[in-house]
């Protein structure tokens, strides 16, 4: 009878305390040069009883082990600062309460007194940007710091965004659709686009620290990646970057992005989840280093996770350049290929509001698939940007094992387009045969059934389709919301257009 | 050429080795002091050859490690047993086989003679409660420990249930509906309500130790979490509390709560996967203490899985309390969200059989909505249990970020109470007009497809959208089973009712 | 304050750093006689900077570690190769580069001259099997090595193929099937299935070396299960066993098998991932011994992964057999339970291409369900398979609830085998009436909408709900492509079939 069994976790603890006493540890892993702001030590006096959860997450960053000048002294390679210039007052103490949520008070509208602080609620990457400026000059072209103004500012999306989350009534016999209101739109599709967060007034509160004056801000909370903040700037470092821990594993692990990318309407995660690559991760993962910078391929990871492809510096163990650190995340993609009917060449600008198809719509493709150049990069970009992502696919695999890949990929973009042509084809049809009500009709395109099975034929089911073929992610490139529903909503298309011109 | 790379695991594989020969490492976690019954002692004599995977399993288990009075002895806020006495049989031996499976021959019917020993198959609460009587008590007021009857015994879910389980056949062009058997409830909802284990005989069975007499048991295996057992008692502490390790630590783990929530009419694992909680625990969790008591927020956990909202003891290291632990699991909750046509305020008793609205169903709501107040919480108990979710938000986030949450939570019930309206009314609509049989016509409310988009409209979609904002898994609320769908079914009900009415 | 906490690891860090200057640690883990020949050698000098990832995960694995002629020395029960005898040249040396790529080069018709070494891109079976010989053999007999014949030589799924993945387009209101093209067949069904892997010419490139020959692909890259190699063998054991880290802990890791089995029409990993199997694989997971051969039950792990009960090699403690290692996969399994219309024997053969049903098609049972019992398995194997499996559950069940739970399973399929064919029934019914075009009318019987949802009826939910039950994935019989909506699509199928024969 083994019924005590000794593991090694035992072991272990055994092993620690008798270290524990032997060493004596330095206090901490940066040396003692990494001292608190004294605002900063005077937020944590009451914050740490009031929100323990918060700080515990600060103290386990690195933010607050770490000075920036500590931080930029490092070799460039391992730099996770990008500032050229620092106040001695920021550069010579951790990065603390303090250090974030007191800057810039002269742009922050809701910026407000706080016993003596000039504190604000909301950190933006303007904050962020003091120390991490080339990041936050990319993320400016990164089309996600503008997700809340492409949605909220095109007619086409407002259209879409009013069907989807609009209250539908019942009387009469037939249905009709209100406007959304404010805080369902907030619950929708602001949770990833971001919301406006903007100062409302002010209130009083009672706290165990006697009453205290906050602003109130519409739009809070919210972490969206496009948030409007009352700073004027656009986005949230913490979408990805979780407050208060800001752990860069996090960041580079692919739950963070499932967050706003796992629905049928962009099913990344969900195809990553059954790729190999996915695979190496959930099934290796626990091996590798995610908190390494450089990311050095081979050595820290044995395969990619979303950010390795699309974010993160990587090199060789060689020391060669793999790819870039870049916080656009398109410019290593040639193709935009989910959000709209038609996969299309990536918008120039990451502000697609100022598009315009011949038709007028503010669409970067025609609503049969012609994409509108003029606003969207050119082949010889495209060509670079492929180049950028080839380069890190030859990490691992050979030139033919990647170029196959690519033609493959390249090959269902235009299928899958060709099945929304279709698709697109039999809605015109049910327009014109009066079968349904759109665009000549002065109609929405996006409220009756067979205007949804339309937008579910690209929204989904070819989007899909595609991400399959990008991450080879097989179910999802057949029977799951792949070419199988592709396929039989087209046929229920045609069903519903012969039903509805029958009945006239 | 650095082919053979010596990893940390080879380091600690020397280090363990030098030290297993220094130490002389104490035989078990918790001293000598806990000694095994001989009755257990017999029982893992065939056992453990005969079913070596539980045997195992139970010695990894604290209950293997640790006496009752030992675990009585710790500091009250580490305790996980809450007797106030126990016999000295048991309390000064770990509970090993017999302790659980010999308790309360008197009342388990299940209860056989085998070899000399009266022993039983299905461990219960009651037995449970031997050492956790508070935790039992709480579960028995805990809704889920009445899901067998409340899914039986109420005429509207035994309708439902036979229109999804029954056998369809087709003669004549028609379909008709065969009542399901047995095997097949036993296999589907009752896998999750739980099976009413009965003992319908017994057998004679050879054994590698001969011929032996056992009883048969009806509805077994099962661990349902309504589960009837042989002692009369209801529901099975195992469906959490996984045999035989007992693990906290899985208990704690989204997991085990995804086996009954993740479908389509209760996706909350789901939700929770895509939320920056979800995303926290799966990134980040391997740094976090699950096996803590009390579960210290910040130090033990940087975000909550199920268990920290619903169940756990919270404490800060400071020592304040931020929840009670509790096995009720919905008093931190003010609002029943799926499962029923509208959300409503939680019922008073967990036996919710006893309800009955104006129209004489068992329901806690009218077909058009309102609340059935008598048998429901009322607003200050709302207010009480939404107080006291709050407490465990603000371990975390501030009261400005809290309050926001639920301003848009509330108006998100709301709202998909409203459109779960309009689907009745167009299923009222329906059954009027003839283009369907339904109360009136005194039919199934279940068993045509009109009907069957009813129920996806609220147990699928409405249901679906309330658990996205509730958790903060946006996609849920938009693309993913939640609005689009509820918008999209709304108009499909209404194209079937007028193709209905067209054929008449 | 306690700011900079001082976790484990640093006192791990300062541990490692302590005692990698006390201990000279052996150079590889199997000692210094384990040399890298030559070839593997020369392949490294320039492929190391060429495709880092791909000589790092190798340099992982064991496969760099360790020689053949060790591998072998190894106790039996131990032991991972099964070769006989091996040439002193290949079992000296550790298993590099070249041992697999340059191996067999008389049958590999992608053989190339590759700066004097005659090399091949794609590793077969056949060269596997130099050291794997048994497991080659069993996979021969494993389906899934023919999946590649199996689908594209079965006139009846040739017409699914098409049917899925061929393009429609729209005109004159009907629409048009063109056949898939070859780039979309390997981007779809093929990515599982595999490609066949041909020699379509060869291509010069230039490269940091100068210019140089290759052999042009056709359907490369591809990982299928069935693909057919250019050295005429089927299948690929990367599929399960990844590139080059070749991990056993990733190929008993259930991410691996969901890279094809976790779709609708093959749900195994998602009903595994909600089972109380998969809940403790998730939770505890990370607690057990992957890497262990044999595989012990309790001691290596607490419960099964897919590969444990359909593949690996399972031993008690005591040293009792629980299962032999099969790479055959269905030895033990009595039913074949999808991708067929029925639920039915296992077939004899792998090659399904040669059943033949009374009507004539290549279908293991007719279209009404009976099983063509000449080309499947007899009730005697059945219950041989059966019990296989059995003994596996047996490790941690008692034998009434093994029984119990093979009750249910097989009273599943009996019953959704009868809700198949009511669904059957409406198409044949549709068929005759005129109201689809189907065998009698030599038509595709998989193009039209009432057929897809027929194949939707067997291929997503009965095969879902038998899932289910077999792995006891409760919400997947149910709500999840369950029992729900089996019953709802045979409503809408009649109503489908009604509206049609209205229309006529």
């Amino acid at each position: 009878m083994c019924r005590h069994i000794v593991g090694m976790e035992d072991v272990m603890k055994v092993l620690i305390m008798f270290f524990s006493m032997l060493f004596i540890v330095p206090q901490t892993a940066f040396g003692a040069d990494s001292p608190l702001s004294a605002d900063s030590d005077s937020c944590l006096e009451c914050h740490t009883s009031l929100h323990p959860g918060i700080v515990a997450a600060w103290q386990k960053s690195r933010m607050s082990k770490i000075t920036p000048k500590a931080a930029k002294a490092l070799p460039a390679k391992n730099r996770r600062v990008s500032f050229d210039q620092l106040s001695e007052a920021l550069a010579g103490v951790v990065v603390g309460c303090a250090e974030c949520h007191m800057l810039n008070p002269e742009t922050h509208k809701d910026s407000f007194d706080h016993n003596g602080h000039q504190v604000h609620t909301v950190v933006t990457p303007r904050d962020c940007s003091t120390c991490h400026p080339v990041e936050a000059g990319q993320f400016e072209k990164n089309i996600m710091s503008h997700a809340y103004g492409n949605l909220e500012n095109n007619p086409v999306y407002q259209d879409l965004t009013r069907a989807v989350t609009g209250l539908q009534t019942f009387d009469g016999m037939t249905t009709s659709l209100l406007d959304p209101d404010e805080l369902t739109l907030s619950d929708a599709c602001r949770q990833c686009h971001g919301t406006s967060v903007r100062v409302e007034g002010s209130v009083s509160k009672d706290t165990p620290f006697g009453d205290m004056e906050f602003p109130v801000l519409s739009g809070w909370p919210n972490q969206g990646v496009g948030r409007i903040n009352p700073d004027g700037s656009k986005g949230s470092c913490s979408a990805c970057h979780t407050r208060h821990q800001f752990s860069i594993e996090m960041a580079r692990k692919p739950h963070t992005c499932s967050q706003c990318h796992k629905g049928p309407d962009v099913p990344a995660y969900k195809v990553y989840e059954v790729s190999k690559h996915g695979n190496l991760h959930s099934s290796l993962g626990h091996e590798w280093a995610f908190d390494a910078v450089p990311w050095t391929v081979g050595k820290d990871l044995a395969a990619p996770t979303c950010a390795t492809c699309h974010v993160s510096l990587l090199m060789t163990e060689e020391g060669d350049l793999v790819g870039e650190r870049t916080h656009q995340m398109n410019d290593r993609l040639a193709w935009r290929i989910f959000g709209l009917p038609y996969a299309h060449p990536h918008p120039r600008s990451p502000d697609t509001t100022i598009i315009r198809n011949k038709a007028g719509l503010p669409l970067p493709t025609e609503l049969t698939g012609e994409p509108v150049m003029e606003y969207l990069i050119d082949e010889k970009e495209q060509e670079t940007r492929r180049g950028r992502m080839k380069q890190v696919c030859s990490s691992c695999h050979s030139r033919f094992w990647v170029e196959g890949h690519f033609r493959r990929y390249e090959n269902t973009i235009a299928k899958t387009n060709e099945m929304t042509l279709t698709a697109t084809k039999i809605l015109l049809a049910a327009w014109e045969q009066g079968a349904a009500k759109g665009l000549g009709q002065k109609d929405s395109i996006f409220d009756e059934a067979i205007e949804k099975k339309w937008v579910e034929q690209w929204l989904f089911y070819a989007n899909s389709t595609r991400y399959s073929s990008a991450m080879i992610g097989a179910d999802y490139g057949v029977f799951a919301e792949g070419r199988w529903y592709m396929s039989k909503n087209i046929q229920e298309m045609v069903n519903r257009l012969h039903f509805k011109m029958k009945e006239k």
